[in-house]
């Protein structure tokens, strides 16, 4: 039995759990959970339908992007996952889904703007999507560059990958992530809910102001921080 | 066995009906169902998920907020419900959701405009969106200032809370009521319908006009008041 | 056992199916079937759910409006449905539903034009929108003017309601007729796709001009008339 | 037992695909699959609904047309199929469908602009939507034109066939092909999520430019190609 056996359940279920939240068709998403004590991570096996999948054939690869158990290959966006654990210490769990609503938002290259307490309650920040990559990057270390302009952007922006929970990466789609691969899918059905609401609102209302500053911290402290009062 | 099982039950009964009409993901709303004669509601507890929720989880608390049974945190809108149970004294159970249509109504600031029948079937007024709440009351007794919200622009607005059992909470989402919570749940699902088709009706036609009185009277008579000839 | 027995169940099985195929929720719809012999139509009884309608509540009434057999009120539109039976003396099945889409056109008071094939399969008109009830047609015997309304509108506008097997009333919502009960609540789904298909195409093309007249005739004459050479 | 028994099977399960993934309603729709040694198809009966189509419904049929094997008349669409495989000898299956977002975009006349890398994952042009069919065309051999419309605009537009599967007919609908015919129903999914994301892109930001050139090959060249690395 490999020492990676409740790691790569964790993965499958969380994988698992895309297709019934209506996040992924096909293939068209994965989620990896992390082993930080092993500096190792769980992550789904490219381009295997979900229907087909088995906790057994969920790869184990190290932060340098090293196959360390497993006979398929992982997911393309391996080196994406990787980057995001390396500079993201807290984090558990990464996301990536071609979800219709957070797509949309992704190819039309726009923060999705926080209008609501439905947002508020998971961050207070506009959800931002990211600048281009360069033509270099593009042709270079494709997905590792994905990974750094995430993590780039953060610093540049002042976004913190605990409070802000998700990127839309532009012309492509979301990556969420969180202190485990459960969460990390929790956010991206989130992203997609609010991605769907704020499309709709703008429809209704192209002038919908942001949230008002107290609104959004109310909200959010009600479910963060010392104070929270939200849940048992 | 406690002399709440009842209340519970149908607490219970109605919280799941949520998932299943397709108006919550996750722990997104809550319902509670009152007694009136031992002046308490069954709501909710906060942050459970409903595939988790049990019928033993169901909080009693009373209309000043006070937990008479139970050992779990009630849901944190209860102070919400409490108001408009001790100021609507003819409902018994209250509804709120994060339901799409209905939050982007809600984020857009706007009444969703009586356009149609199957609104006027239900009332004759626009669905309000109330006022913005304070900074004050946002910072203070932010859940019961809610319910104040509710209470006090249906007095403002003449509105009948018998005959409108809706309102959407600005930049929140929305609120029902009812003589039951089944009532209550149910009037959450014609409000995220009717929701849905305004923002459609004003797609295909920015100019649709709202309904003339005849109409809206013909349709909520049918089904309300002495005269009424819908049902069995 | 009641000589109507087949005829209950076509047209329990025919209301049946609205909520599978989304055309309603709760008791928003109700569908007939005719029997020309014995001048007489089955219909739903009225405000009761899908989930709770059995064989033997539905109401065998005459094309006067009286109860033949039945214990239940019939639909509060019932007399709409006698109406048509009346007057389109060749159709077998009346539905009327709130669907989400053809309601949306109602309320904008629109036709449905003609922009596509999957339209002119069925038809090779705009689905028209009838025009507005007086306030006297609407304050006096309401469902019958609606069925004339119907009708007359037929007439004026020169369609043949062999061909047009549906219509949008204005600020209500869709009736769709045909040869079965059967056949009208498949009218009605393909009115509410239509409808769907309709609402996107002009979000993506405002300028979308209606099919051209070779192009109706080819999809309607290969499934309709004495040349068709769709189906078995 | 036939010796088309196994292309009969692949054929009954292709289609039979379409209404579990959400593309088709009643009869709207068909695949047929290709065995190229023996010059012939297997294609779905005409009007035969899915929940009713049986393995030994599906109709074998040459490239000029004429039924090898089956009691059924085959797809009123089987001229287009056939002129498919004959002018694009790579490919194993078709697929056509009155999916929503495909239709629309077919409808309104326009391609699907490529936005993101959804798209490029599978083709780097813009999904074309074909010219208008001329009056004769429509008025002859109508779906034998629409085969040649599809080939002659591939040739015209420089398309490859093997790259570019699929494509709008205008007014009509979507048709997809592929290596086999489940690949050509992959396709067909594809499509309508494509169009989806578009259609709402297009409407959160009307200015939204299409993919860079770098962007579209890196994606496409992952999943494509002697330097793939995307799959097992």
């Amino acid at each position: 039995m490999s020492k990676y056996q409740a790691l790569k359940q964790e993965c499958y279920e969380a994988n698992m759990q895309l297709p019934e939240l209506g996040l992924v068709i096909f293939t068209f998403g994965n989620v990896s959970a992390v082993d930080r004590e092993n500096g190792v991570f769980a992550i789904k096996p490219s381009g295997v339908p979900y229907e087909k999948l088995k906790v057994e054939d969920i790869v184990i690869v190290d932060f340098d992007n090293n196959v360390v158990e497993g006979t398929m290959r992982p997911s393309s966006d391996t080196k994406t996952h990787a980057y995001l654990y390396k500079h993201f210490p807290h984090i558990g769990g990464v996301c990536h889904t071609h979800s219709t609503y957070a797509v949309a938002w992704a190819q039309a290259g726009k923060d999705i703007p926080i209008m609501g307490t439905t947002h508020a309650d998971h961050l207070t920040a506009d959800i931002p999507c990211l600048p281009e990559l360069s033509d270099a990057a593009i042709q270079g270390d494709y997905e590792h560059e994905t990974g750094r302009l995430i993590v780039d952007t953060f610093l540049t922006e002042g976004l913190d990958p605990e409070e802000v929970e998700m990127a839309l990466v532009k012309n492509h789609g979301p990556f969420t992530w969180g202190k485990s691969a459960e969460k990390a899918v929790y956010n991206s059905a989130v992203l997609e809910a609010v991605g769907h609401m704020a499309q709709l609102t703008l429809n209704i209302n192209p002038e919908t102001p942001t949230l008002k500053q107290t609104l959004k911290e109310k909200h959010y402290y009600r479910k963060h921080g010392k104070n929270a009062y939200y849940g048992q």
